[in-house]
């Protein structure tokens, strides 16, 4: 008994939306351990939506449609349904009231239009909307399939599922078997070589383990079936104790962790604090930091040192080093992490300067040439240097550059 | 002749990736003119993948997937689609050579895992991969059937797309009627009121006007159906004229443009330069304007002062006000931007201090609360004062912070 996710819209044919619906009810399904093996797209035509209801009425037990319930003519769904199923429409005089009552309280009128938002296959149960005007409806057509429509616009969607959808399902059974997931995040190891590190976990079967990557970070999937999250956990926690060993201080954290959080959390147990220099970041590290909320507790700031007079006046940076090496080199990288620690107050300054490109490369001092400072207690200062190459891209390198001086940062706070 | 778009990856169906691959692809399918009249998203399973392509190739010509190409054992995609059709997979020599290469450029050696990313179906075309190191492949199984197929990672996808994918469906006729859009973007105007604003343009059909809203800004996408480029910027060129018209100072730009951009572009004409002062954004208006290459024409640096010793210390605030007026006052934010702009020697100085939460709200000083501080020429400082609410969440309130003081800057520079 698994179910497909149909959502219907042109604009999502388009392009102009992003279909955030079929991931919201795609995390949904797997909470209940509802198996979903297919999500459809199509657009607001009759024939086509009669098409995909056939394909998916063959090989799925449960159909859920988003999109094409509103007043518009071009919304089709609902009336679609119905004729692939030979049923007429009924209007529900519930739902008249309930739009009549909302149009009012609004201090308008219903229009025609929206009159067509009443009518409901024969048969069919009501699925209020508490937000907006399209109810939705649960209607079996014929034994063993489940048909669940709901309107397109997400903050309608979201309260609809969660307030009748989810105690239906768990009415008829669902939610007893579970699938939870934990997702482990790694930095400083390719894809590829944690994926050969942990190749003997890559075969099991409960819980399953599996690789991602994306955006200079790799991650490992834990996902567990059982009867509830507390079981699924029981079943993730030894599988992920002994990843988490076998890749040591590669591995930062889990689920929501990022870097950020990470270190912040380090930072907060050691009653210690930081202070950021940027450069070709910009504030992007600073930024990171500060997505955080409850920061301020061990990050006091820092320095934008875009142009070289900020290096120089904010931050003390030597102005004959600056000659001589160039804003991006190891030295400079060194004098803006001391400079702004002392300046600060902190005790760790963080600094970054690079080329993020897509212009100012040179053969010596390429694209994606980036230099970490690190100060700490003490006069302890060091740097690090970093090639990502041009074919990431300025954002990226930026993206990678904020996350390596965090990486540095955790595992000097781990090590020392 | 149409096309569909088949996403292959079961991270899609748990809900842990939004599949902005599909809208990528859909609005460049839409740009070409290609029909596109459904989008299918299926898991890394071998049975179930051939049964959606078994159902694509009977109702449309151009088979377009996404993911599955990795070096990973659930990686399938490719020997899926050959042995649907029958046909054995080959080692590619020169993709070998690719993968190769670029590991030596990050000092790496390939994995023997990668090796598999080398196999294609006998009589397939290699489809180059410029950034990452799985190729893709176009090629036609039967006649009257082409498929391509590229990554899942984005970054690698939209290369892969514009390089190799357009040149060769150009070559194939398609592109010769085109939709072609453009995107007008307003600053500090809600959609609805614009939308009344611009009602009799709602209802045009070549070309068409849409409304749409997104975190803080509105837009309108004027879109247009010619047989070139050229023929339809002839078709939206009068009509965007007249829409800039009716918005006044609340039109910013079109299409790429961003607050910062545009921003940029107005102090480069006046030779101005901008240095800024963060609390609550803690160095995100810093990172939008450098996410512009070439910033460092007009913008350099600034001071992230998420702590009050840094508002005092490096950027002068008075601590006296700070005590009698708190942080997030008006009159901090005022000395904030001055401070920034004497210790950096800009023409302006802007600054931010609020209160992003979810926690430090109080009755007098809620959660949402804004002061943009803008300090210019001679002695001249103003400032603004926002009230966000608490419902858009602290990620959103800082990023429609830092907007709105760019949207300040760029209205004192037109008008003053």
């Amino acid at each position: 008994m698994s179910a497909e996710i149909i959502c219907v819209g042109t604009e999502l044919l388009l392009g102009d939306i992003l279909n955030s619906n079929a991931q919201y009810l795609a995390q949904q399904l797997a909470k209940l351990g509802i198996p979903h093996y297919y999500q459809t797209v199509v657009g607001d035509n009759p024939q086509r939506l009669k098409q995909v209801i056939e394909i998916a009425a063959a090989r799925v037990k449960i159909l859920i449609f988003t999109g094409g319930l509103g007043p518009t003519p071009d919304d089709l769904t609902c009336e679609t349904i119905a004729d692939f199923f030979g049923v007429p429409l009924v209007e529900d005089p519930e739902i008249i009231e309930d739009i009549t009552e909302k149009f009012a309280q609004r201090g308008r009128v219903m229009s025609p239009s929206n009159r067509k938002q009443a009518l409901i296959p024969q048969g069919a149960k009501v699925l209020p909307n508490p937000t907006g005007t399209a109810p939705g409806i649960i209607w079996q057509p014929r034994p063993g399939l489940t048909i669940f429509t709901f309107p397109g616009v997400p903050s309608e969607l979201y309260p609809m599922w969660q307030e009748t959808a989810v105690p239906f399902l768990k009415s008829q059974g669902w939610g007893e078997e579970i699938i939870h997931s934990r997702s482990l995040r790694f930095w400083g190891i390719g894809e590829s070589t944690l994926a050969e590190k942990v190749s003997d976990y890559l075969n099991l079967l409960n819980p399953t383990v599996a690789t991602y990557a994306g955006k200079g970070e790799v991650r490992l999937r834990v996902s567990a079936k059982a009867s509830s999250e507390t079981a699924a956990e029981a079943l993730i926690a030894p599988i992920e104790q002994q990843l988490i060993e076998i890749a040591g201080l590669d591995y930062y954290g889990a689920d929501d962790d990022n870097l950020a959080s990470v270190v912040g959390k380090l930072l907060r147990e050691l009653r210690e604090t930081l202070s950021v220099a940027e450069s070709c970041t910009g504030g992007g590290l600073g930024q990171m930091l500060t997505d955080i909320s409850g920061s301020s507790d061990y990050f006091w700031g820092g320095v934008i040192s875009y142009d070289n007079s900020v290096k120089v006046g904010l931050l003390g940076v030597n102005p004959e080093d600056l000659d001589k090496f160039g804003a991006v080199s190891a030295i400079v990288a060194e004098q803006m992490a001391i400079g702004v620690k002392n300046r600060l107050g902190t005790t760790w300054g963080l600094s970054i300067t690079g080329i993020a490109g897509p212009t100012g490369g040179t053969n010596e001092k390429p694209v994606g040439l980036v230099y970490i400072g690190l100060a700490g207690p003490g006069s302890d200062v060091t740097s690090f240097e970093y090639r990502f190459g041009t074919i990431r891209g300025r954002s990226l390198i930026r993206h990678v550059s904020a996350n390596a001086a965090l990486d540095n940062l955790r595992r000097k706070l781990l090590t020392r």
